[in-house]
């Protein structure tokens, strides 16, 4: 399986660089391109066979350095994010350069959130691209013919397309959430906003959205378009239920999950479905997808919910506790209020008193909130398994890898503790 | 003319109400429906002809009806405005429904600005509807088959779009340029979002923006979703300009008008064009349309430039002065810069004195700063209107008349001193 992986890996590379596979092969043996990262599931996406190099010129160099990548590799679990790193990094370039090439004024603020995704995981494009390669099975209905060879190369970057535009919306939607009001820098509540001033940060924002809905219009897909359109709609319409709630929304399940999958699950489960919108994949699987997006995304919340009281370790009060301290009342505490309706009233005054803050989590901790948050979360995780798990059966290998890749970003997003 | 114009207003509004030709001509002898407004340009474009209503019953009715409005008409100059005002009313109902209905929680700060167009002009839309009857005319290869009456209709209403869609954007950027920064707010220079708060503000923008996405998605033509998106980069290019220059752009009147066209002309200039590729136009009498709007809001701004200045008034110092106190330079000044070189140095130091202020307007008065600005807005609305009479000859009266009032338009932003 590692073989077949790493020749995939290899033909990818080939591609985006713009070379004929045959000038590769003689060029193969020197073996520079093969380091550096362990493999890449681009490549059959690519419109590449592997039959293309079995009896080819330098086969036996390229096994040699096969044989070297496979011992690397067996040592190593699953990384689903090195399973797309190739296509990560030429994701964030592209992004990088579109900022800092067109407008240099606003490079400052842009560039710094996409210099934090380097840094950090692109958890967005992964598992966007792995959901690609795992809907990269052959359709109903598909005509091979002539093109058939071309056609998925487009398509491939068709979907990294969808990538950036849904880490453009991320980055636009982070800018624009962190505009205060004067009333908040007054009292001295910080965010980078705060540095970079509100103006250009809208402005950074608004460049961002504009840039996205550019590259959604290349996509010539208006239901593509429509669906991203949407998201953005969503992003405001959580952004709003968060801001000013009456106190009975404030102590509601229900509030707190739609506001949540406004806020954090629309973007990743409408680009999943778009990414298999693009494939030309039946409702059925679109659904799917979508289903794998929101439930992921729904899980990652509320870990992230139960991080800011836990922090990196699992006592209560190690967290950064911002949430709280802005009168955001997460699963934790709507779990906790369930045990401890006195609670209740500490929500409806708003977190103002740093002493209403103090009690609150002494009723957290004497409550199952925080078990019943990561309960909750990972029953989203196994259903977005489940999702997965419906698709429909392939015995491809890259496929399966793909497959089994977004399981493990499931249970990542669980078990994370930062 | 009159008497087939009217008709055609009758027609228009029969299918506004849901009803049938006939059963209307049964009620028209009460003539209540003519009256309230001049006319209406949507009627043909809504595939209604005139030969339905000849011979029919009540026709003489219709006729006295008609009589009376001639009268009332002749003694009126051609108004662009109520031209469309039907149409303008139902644009503007949707756009507040629309805002109120979704988020509740955004109507303040979106209607605010939905309410001060009703109660003005509304600018946008009438030049984007009449510029819609101006090119109603037949298509060089079109075919007219059975579907010649429904087609026309569907085709103004995705036009109306359009109109509500650049209104939309129009209304984002105004709220999203208020946004200020902090050190802003603390000098006390004051705005709307001063009063609702820069985050409201941001999310009333961007909710605007997003629905503007999604209509434009359910228009299903690439080219016009491409454009559009286009038009928001240049707002946020245009605004980033005017944000932060060197001392060298800042005196440039190239800058200037670059920056002019990106925060003023391309919104609309783009938007016409739109008009125009829907309509299934020629990429002849697409870029007529898109040079109309191109120079129609050059003018529009430049004379804008010069009413910050003079105000209603023709003195000196009667306007706002708003830009110049912020800094902001525009053409009266860099006309007088070429007039008197010392004032460069005034302009460099950024009127953050009230002196300087006062100094640069002795040096504007006694200079042709503010009349050159005028010729040059002049010379802009003549190049609009020598791409309206380029367009291909059409004998229909409501074409020419929609004309003619697109030529009067460029009078008004002229003229106009308000």
């Amino acid at each position: 399986m590692y073989l077949r992986w790493a020749l995939r890996s290899l033909s990818s590379r080939t591609r985006f660089f713009g070379r004929r596979p045959e000038s590769f092969l003689m060029e193969a043996r020197v073996g520079t391109l093969l380091s550096g990262y362990a493999s890449s599931s681009i490549s059959k996406a690519l419109g590449f066979r592997e039959s293309l190099f079995w009896g080819s010129r330098g086969l036996h160099d390229i096994r040699y350095q096969i044989d070297q990548e496979r011992n690397t590799l067996a040592e190593e679990p699953l990384d689903p994010f090195s399973l797309v790193a190739d296509e990560l990094s030429i994701i964030a370039n592209r992004l990088r350069a579109m900022v800092v090439a067109e407008v240099p004024k606003l490079a400052s603020a842009a560039e710094y959130f996409f210099k934090m995704g380097i840094e950090g995981k692109r958890f967005r494009p992964t598992v966007l691209l792995l959901m690609a390669s795992a809907l990269d099975m052959p359709l109903p209905h598909s005509v091979v013919d002539g093109v058939f060879h071309s056609l998925p190369n487009e398509l491939r970057s068709r979907q990294q397309c969808i990538a950036e535009i849904t880490e453009m919306i991320h980055v636009a939607s982070l800018l624009h959430d962190d505009v205060l009001d004067d009333a908040e820098t007054r009292r001295g509540v910080g965010s980078l906003n705060f540095v970079m001033g509100n103006k250009l940060a809208v402005l950074a924002g608004d460049f961002l959205l504009s840039r996205a809905c550019v590259a959604l219009a290349s996509l010539k897909n208006t239901e593509v378009v429509s669906l991203l359109a949407t998201v953005v709609e969503h992003l405001v319409t959580g952004e709003t239920m968060q801001m000013s709630t009456t106190s009975e929304q404030r102590c509601s399940m229900e509030y707190y999950l739609q506001k949540t999958y406004y806020k954090t699950a629309s973007l990743i489960s409408n680009s999943c479905k778009a990414i298999a919108l693009l494939a030309g994949q039946t409702a059925e699987v679109s659904m799917l997808a979508y289903e794998y997006g929101r439930n992921l995304g729904l899980a990652f919340q509320l870990i992230d919910d139960v991080l800011d009281f836990t922090g990196t370790s699992v006592s209560l009060g190690k967290g950064s506790l911002s949430d709280i301290r802005h009168g955001i009342v997460t699963a934790p505490i709507l779990f906790a209020i369930e045990e401890f309706p006195q609670l209740r009233e500490l929500v409806e005054r708003g977190f103002d008193n740093p002493n209403d803050v103090d009690a609150a989590l002494d009723y957290l901790g004497k409550s199952r909130g925080i078990q019943r948050t990561k309960e909750l979360a990972q029953e989203h995780a196994n259903r977005a398994v489940k999702a997965i798990e419906a698709l429909p059966y392939s015995d491809d290998e890259d496929i399966q890898m793909s497959r089994r890749a977004l399981v493990d970003l499931t249970h990542r997003v669980i078990t994370r503790t930062k």
